[in-house]
């Protein structure tokens, strides 16, 4: 059986995309096709998680279940119906998603008594569940995750970052104490953190949220921010405090070892695919994606040039790709004739590879090896006998290179704001993301909305200042305020 | 933060189950939800998979992804909605699975223009995605796979064995010429039988599926069949030879190298969490699971047995499981305090772990640790020394006797037919699968249905040398039949 052909065999398909400076929304989507990392599907709001794209998942998904595991967490699977009555049950938690249900309304031919919801989120399956198993203290705490697909109805979708069906991993715990409840919820927070700055290159913002922008259902909603270089903030993580809001609705009670029946503490915790379409977003440039190495489906292609079918570069291509595979770099080796190693070059630019290993005859001969990195456009020789250790300490420096770019854009456009007239010129003008102090109220809060399209996006450690840069009252919290994908 | 709880504290749950041989359906029923492998769900016929049945479908998935990836298979991740007029496309195909399928009809507050089926098999999907991808011969062969969950519409459920919503991987190719797809085919079917034969320790019948019997839309289906204790047949995996008929259906043509548009050859093949109900059935006893060491959660518990709070058994236990896990057999360590050793021997039988390590202050003065094979019930006592090589030796040893028993009732249960009354006496008296000659006429085919409520499995091998068991004519085809879950 032949190899599987996953690349681009059709040229036409590698024309220059948008630039990204001319037209972000085009230059992503241009991207995110030609990359190959997703597709539409006939379904408006749904996309393909093309194998490409469907790999850089993978990598995402095997570092935070490890993370999860470490930290004592077992996966499961809740069914993705569930029953309407059951998502009543928290009166704010149904407010917030029944507008974006999609409903079960028939099962073969018949009709359903009740309708089901697939299933938006699932503490209301889930909280059903622990009340059955939650007896004693001894049972607790709980902590569970599942990997599954969710769908939320949305009007205005894009692939990976909106989307009517996603998938995602959602941590559901129960504890004794709301101090334990709350242990967890930060320490699922720094998680994230953790894995989005440190595997995924993307500098955040993070913590809690208002109550106006919290999850439907929970006391208090802690998120990762990543800003994209338009100046839109992106949620890319939540961890959420949920109290004893769905303890209560769905009656999960411990016997304490004071003899008293007791109401858990639950969270839940969430991150999804959105998370690639923020580092196609924070990471690419005009030619394409740049993925950091820790995450990249492809650490390394080796492209040989060849003249006139000679089989000694191909034979050295061959030993390089083994020798960077037996030091655990994911390497790709590119020999199909047919094509032009410029062409290939491209390709490979396109699909965000970080680092080019070419072999041609020249090369050979002098015993040394062609680097090109994807960060920076660097092109090096370096001896053959230096490969692997050359490649993985680029792996290092391409990784860092990656978050210091998007660092930089972080703080340039973390703008002070100290009026409301710096707020509207840092949104507007200056497409960045505020920096203010607030009164706390809901309806200052509302003019962020109303004036400039953007939203408290968590409150921040700086220090309170100034007044409300709406109402001129004392202030009460420090705030990032952005425009929202 | 404590370690999670995933253990049972609710001593009545530990109650005797109903015995395997007075009815195996109560008694299969009252081990998965004992077990903590799964629990009912509120929505009729969907079931939660627990976190010790998830790490089970785990390990399994971990095999079996790796056996595909090996293979030249890539993930990715198609929409679970498809839309109505898709499903109709294949004239059998729809006709195979409307009954099954669970529709869409509203998202948020709007009722759909077109309803949407929950994937019931992800064929109609996909095969429009690959109509858009295939354009020449360079891009094949076409090889992906997808892990996700599917919906049919189930009248009568059992956890794992038939439920409306289950867990699968779907393997979808598209190939150049049939007999490379024909290839995939049995080479797919290969990998099920090693996997199931060799990780599940579950042996099995294979071979072709009669044109009633085959997948709604393909050529040919392919399966591998276990048979249960009670003589009734479960289909465990099966691969597709699905010819052009969804190429044709859904136009997935390729521009071949003699400038001709033809159209590809696809197959498909798909196993589920339905082995898992296999693995429970075909291996458990009246103490509860017998998991095969390969894809066990827990392949070895340590249980210290301590007297008078001595902290020197406790010590010991640690240092036995360290050991162990160094070993890379999957180890826990029980030294929970208010539970008695007996009870929690209970448990670990329950669950199925395959070796039991108990440590005792005799044995700490000994020198010497007790080992108890879940499989056999023989207890040994080994020198603390060659621990780790004894374990090791016994996971291979456990792993084969579960076979071996298996394979013994599969003999036995596998009853030759020369007569009509033969064969029904196999299915009725004896509990047995029978094995015989057939015409290959649709006729005589029913008549297994109709008087015995049996099918035909799939072909065999052997001679044919009888007339046909039903009408006396010349026969076609030798065939397994029996009923099936």
């Amino acid at each position: 059986m032949n190899k599987p052909n996953t690349q681009n065999t059709n040229k036409k398909n590698m024309e220059a995309v948008t630039p990204k400076s001319e037209d972000i929304s085009r230059w992503y989507t241009d991207v995110v096709l030609k990359a190959r990392m997703a597709d539409y599907s006939p379904v408006k709001g749904c996309m393909i998680i093309r194998p490409y794209g469907y790999a850089l998942w993978e990598n995402i998904q095997r570092i935070l279940d490890a993370e999860f595991k470490k930290l004592g967490h077992q996966n499961a699977y809740f069914p993705m119906f569930i029953p309407e009555s059951f998502l009543t049950k928290e009166a704010e938690h149904v407010e917030g998603f029944a507008p974006e249900v999609a409903w079960v309304t028939h099962g073969g031919r018949e009709e359903l008594e009740e309708r089901l919801a697939i299933r938006p989120t699932s503490e209301a399956i889930i909280g059903h569940m622990y009340s059955k198993w939650i007896e004693s203290y001894r049972d607790l705490p709980v902590l569970i995750n599942q990997w599954a697909n969710v769908v939320r109805w949305e009007k205005v979708t894009r692939p990976f970052l909106r989307t009517t069906e996603f998938l995602w991993q959602e941590g559901h715990t129960a504890h004794r104490t709301h101090e334990e409840a709350q242990e967890e919820v930060m320490q699922m927070l720094g998680v994230y953190r953790k894995f989005v700055e440190g595997s995924l290159a993307i500098p955040l913002v993070t913590g809690e949220k208002s109550q106006k922008e919290k999850f439907a259902g929970a006391l208090n909603t802690y998120t990762i921010e990543a800003l994209m270089p338009d100046g839109q903030a992106l949620q890319s993580g939540t961890s959420h405090d949920l109290g004893q809001n769905f303890s209560k609705a769905f009656d999960i009670r411990f016997l304490d070892s004071d003899g008293d029946r007791k109401y858990a503490w639950t969270t839940s915790w969430g991150m999804s695919t959105r998370i690639i379409g923020a580092t196609i977003m924070v990471h690419g440039d005009d030619r394409g994606l740049r993925l950091p190495p820790k995450v990249a489906p492809i650490q390394a292609v080796v492209i040989p040039i060849v003249y006139k079918d000679s089989q000694d570069v191909i034979i050295k291509a061959r030993e390089l790709m083994k020798r960077l595979a037996a030091s655990d770099i994911r390497v790709h080796l590119d020999d199909r004739g047919g094509f032009k190693p410029g062409w290939k070059y491209s390709e490979y630019e396109m699909m965000g590879v970080p680092l080019r290993v070419e072999i041609g005859q020249k090369d050979l001969e002098k015993n040394q090896v062609c680097l090109v990195r994807r960060d920076t456009g660097e092109k090096m020789f370096i001896p053959d006998a230096e490969l692997e250790a050359t490649v993985l300490r680029l792996m290092e420096e391409i990784q860092q290179t990656l978050f210091d770019q998007a660092a930089e854009i972080l703080k340039n456009k973390t703008v002070r704001a100290l009026s409301f007239e710096e707020f509207t010129a840092a949104i507007r003008e200056k497409q960045s993301m505020a920096d203010l102090c607030w009164c706390g109220e809901a309806e200052c809060e509302a003019k962020f909305k109303a004036e400039a399209g953007a939203t408290i996006r968590c409150f921040n450690d700086g220090q309170v200042d100034t007044p409300c840069v709406v109402c001129g009252k004392p202030a009460q919290k420090r705030v990032f305020v952005a425009r929202a994908y």
